[in-house]
């Protein structure tokens, strides 16, 4: 069986690890992203560098996107040069970003009016994860556009969950990042208490990573603050994104999310301190009271 | 060396847990809890039933309490009948219950005046860990006295970790339960979210438990959740006054904890829709919005 054309159109930290495992299987492959410089070194390895989404989506079968949020997304569907004008009849779209259910269902009535097939799929893992073929699917869609897609999403992941119709991957992804959020914030919250009782920070996270709260996203924070690096891998602007996403989403369901809230008020705070393009970790820094 | 001989104050889940280690271990126990027939068959394995906490003190070098709040402390601590007027001076009070920080050091200095060494020594672990002596004790108070409790420590606990002064042991535990009550009305915000916009459950508590936000107490309420089953082993209501008294701690300390609040503030609405005397993770019942 040849293998379909893919373009991705974003190549950040984890469009940039899927398009390299892509090419490493031989797909043939398309790019296109904002800044041209990143697209470069795939160039090397074999993609095709489109100058505009159109001219990706114009090469490709199955077209992934993989963007910061929803207005970065508007940007490389729609318009003249978006890719939704390139896409063929017939052809995949695939929205990986992390983004509102309003949007994607948007996108995908878009996608339908033009005769594409649409998922909405976006990722759980990171940096490592994108690199070794290991994310988690989180698919909203009909059943026959993913085993469509399965070879493109064998390539990249260790699994795919079909979570639902369009929208349904979207918003388990939100749920997922507002409780990360959350928990991220909640232990800001403890080591502010912890600091202004002038406890041992080192013993009271050892206690707090290895007990009933030490989740993988608690440990995560908890080692950047030992090292005192936060440098970003996922920035503390794009986890506000997320919390404000996901409260969106609850809005529209008549669900509210007092706590979600609350977490948000905290990286809002930590971004008008000028926390924003740091790691999501550096909200230890912004302290509460 | 002899066995120090020790008093246990309260013979809930923990209590309980702890008197049956220290027989199995061989030392002289005498036991004292507001519902007597809780001691019976404590009596039977040879501990002493004591008819008030001053009775079951003055039969002891280490006294340790573990009830269920301030006021229940203030009751076995406090009074004619209380375990302070029993205790001889030289002799150790272990306060082990989930309190506040200003009533710790309020004990504390009336240990002092009555010439009693202190700690407060309260433990991670539920019924298993305290069954099988494997509780973590996190304990306020000065090094000398923790060195002479440690054959009491020893057959109680896997490990006892030294936070500082008295109060520090009470504060640590407060941060580690105001965490855990987050995460769980967090994990009750994403299941209402889930709900509301029709995605399977088990797919999407599969999803968070084995994911970032997945922790230890994340999973445990998902196990509930998916058994259906909020048979108390910890009440919602000592969750809520948990939160509280983090709360307190920090509310005293110029500190805010807006999360915690927010936590709280769900924890109560279950209370009011009688939910209270169920497990904490029953949380999940009282939906959001």
């Amino acid at each position: 069986m040849s293998k379909p054309s893919v373009a991705i159109l974003g190549l950040g930290i984890m469009g940039s690890g899927m398009a390299r495992r892509l090419l490493s299987a031989n797909f043939p492959l398309a790019v296109y992203n904002r800044n041209r410089e990143k697209s470069l070194p795939l160039a090397a390895d074999g993609a095709f560098v489109a100058d505009t989404p159109r001219e990706a989506a114009s090469r490709a079968q199955i077209i992934l996107s993989m963007v910061a949020d929803d207005t970065a997304s508007r940007s490389v569907w729609l318009g003249e040069t978006g890719a939704l004008a390139g896409a063929s009849p017939g052809s995949i779209l695939i929205e990986s970003s992390t983004l509102t259910v309003g949007w994607i269902q948007e996108l995908a009535a878009k996608a339908a009016e033009r005769g594409c097939r649409f998922l909405d799929a976006p990722v759980t893992g990171s940096k490592p994860q994108a690199a070794s073929g290991e994310l988690l699917f989180l698919v909203g869609g009909t059943a026959d556009v993913i085993d469509a897609t399965r070879p493109v999403f064998s390539v990249l992941s260790r699994d795919v969950i079909h979570m639902g119709p369009v929208g349904s991957g979207a918003l388990m992804k939100l749920v997922n990042n507002f409780m990360c959020g959350v928990q991220a914030a909640s232990f800001a919250e403890g080591l502010s208490l912890i600091d202004a009782a002038g406890l041992d920070r080192a013993k009271a996270i050892a206690i707090l990573t290895g007990g009933a709260p030490g989740s993988g996203i608690v440990k995560r924070v908890a080692e950047r603050v030992a090292a005192e690096d936060f440098t970003p891998v996922f920035a503390l602007r794009w986890m506000a994104k997320d919390l404000g996403y996901a409260l969106d989403g609850a809005s529209g369901r008549g669900v509210s999310l007092p706590i979600a809230s609350a977490a948000l008020a905290m990286f809002r705070r930590a971004i008008a301190e000028g926390l924003g393009d740091e790691d999501f970790s550096a909200v230890t820094k912004s302290p509460a009271g």
